[in-house]
């Protein structure tokens, strides 16, 4: 006997939300996560995501025009909306038919109203219940709730999935999403236990090969272990990072009481890309989960998807 | 129709191996748990911990001699190996006829071999994988693996219970015990999901009528916020605070570098019994979990186990 996944989600609300047919959102990550990982996603039967923070709103169109030709299923683009040009990347969504925006780093408030008048659904990141009570005032149609365990930029709240999750659902009505150390089918499991109705997977797809990470930065996800990644940087912007050369100067730093401009100067420009897109393992800025201690091979996304939801019904029997 | 969780945990290997009706440890905690809540939480068919760290080998044996007066159930008692009396505390233990004994803070080569040879089960706490194949190639009979999440002493490794539970159940074949954010039916079941054969809460039981915390900090527990704990002084020995003036200096001298004397300094001799003890709220140290936020009343053992029960079986009958 197995379970027929499919038939077992046809009522899902993320789901029926966002027209998919397993209630998986691909996360979107900066240099990561652009039009091949996002379409291949999408056609496995899960939210693909193009990641528009590492975008100008010019590359971001050329993504999503990339990965519509090679899926007619619907695909997500997530904004942070800290980098000041973002509204146009809004507009381009608007124009292109994008059907989820997934906005993070700033007000629901802001862009909500215009992005569903347009047509799109919304959905916002929290780190805590309070925020994502105000994305449900603010009209948001689900939440996504990233727990501490998360890659990259993270809350301030340092709450974990395992404690955010029923703090949100409490919370709010909309549909909550669960992120944040997601990274097989028995942790999709805990967090529909949790009060999900969904999840986010981010780091599982970093390392896939579809993903736009530089080989160097895969082969680091699948080589780290149970203690390789941090929450750093909390004075300036939250975000967990793989230890490496960069990390240990941003740890020394800190340990010694350092300014935000201090940090801010040893953070430089363009950390990111010159750690994940062009593979410089030391001094780059290599954002992942900690779950990454999980990984230890780059596969297909078809294979992880298969695992995710082999695991999945593996639980579902189980129970 | 209704699930029988009695007949449902008969098999249970931690429910087996420990003597008790449902796979659910009461956390031992330094001036929180002595002989009336262990008793009460064992009598309710889980097991109730007698918390040693804060206790004299005479005042344990005490606790422990009254504990069996009040019931016939197994009660364990938690030992901290940092204490410097930690050996008179386990002799004790082996002389009444404690059937568990939790190990935490130490090398569990320590004194396993000489408990087991006496008879009682061996259980270590552990916050990372590593440390938990330590465990059981030293003879620990099942390891409590607990999150960054968790109240009170706490580990190195920032792992949250959502990554640490599958890592550790991945690298151990004895049974394991989640802790950490744990404080409903709801989580159990997701704890059992991520694989873990059991859990330990603490929190919950803190702030029990039947806890010996002071009455003051059981309601600033109902009280906490989402934001409410954060686990501090990283450079001595990470624990898990509740905000107050105490922590908020201790944030402080944190966040401008301060040395490990400073912050000793500050610490001083005796700030938790000043704060769960004696109940000063702003000056003693306040232990406690991040699901402090989800706990809104003080509530007696037996209606706290009912409660845990019945959401349980509501979350296994949902799946």
């Amino acid at each position: 006997m197995t379970v027929n996944l499919t038939e077992k989600f046809k009522d899902n609300i993320v789901c029926k939300g966002l027209g998919i047919t397993y209630p998986i959102i691909q996360g979107g990550m900066i240099w990561v996560s652009g039009s091949k990982l996002a379409a291949t996603c999408s056609e496995s039967g899960i939210l693909g995501t193009i990641g528009a923070g590492s975008m100008t709103p010019e590359v971001l169109k050329e993504h999503i025009l990339k990965a519509q030709k090679l899926t007619s299923k619907p695909i997500a683009v997530n904004i942070p909306l800290l980098y000041s040009r973002c509204q146009e990347q809004i507009e381009i969504c608007l124009e292109h038919g994008v059907k989820t925006i997934i906005t993070s780093a700033g007000s629901p408030k802001k862009f909500t109203t215009l992005i569903k008048n347009a047509g799109p659904k919304v959905l916002h990141v929290t780190s805590n219940p309070l925020l994502a009570k105000k994305c449900e005032d603010a009209g948001v149609d689900m939440v996504i709730a990233e727990g501490f365990e998360a890659g990259g930029h993270n809350g301030r709240d340092e709450l974990t999935t395992m404690v955010l999750i029923p703090q949100v659902r409490k919370a709010v009505s909309i549909p909550v999403i669960a992120a944040g150390g997601i990274g097989s089918g028995q942790s999709i499991m805990a967090a529909l236990c949790l009060g999900a109705d969904g999840v986010q997977i981010g780091s599982l797809f970093a390392a896939a090969v579809e993903s736009s990470a530089h080989d160097q930065f895969k082969k680091k996800i699948t080589e780290a272990g149970y203690d390789s990644t941090r929450l750093m940087l909390k004075n300036l912007v939250p975000v967990r990072l793989l230890e490496n050369n960069f990390s240990k100067k941003v740890a020394l730093l800190e340990q010694n009481g350092a300014s935000e401009a201090e940090l801010k100067e040893l953070l430089g420009k363009g950390r990111s890309k010159l750690g994940m897109f062009d593979g410089n393992m030391e001094e780059g800025e290599l954002e992942i989960g900690q779950i990454a201690c999980s990984i230890d091979r780059v596969s297909r996304v078809s294979e992880i998807v298969g695992t995710l939801l082999s695991e999945l019904g593996s639980s579902l029997m189980r129970l």
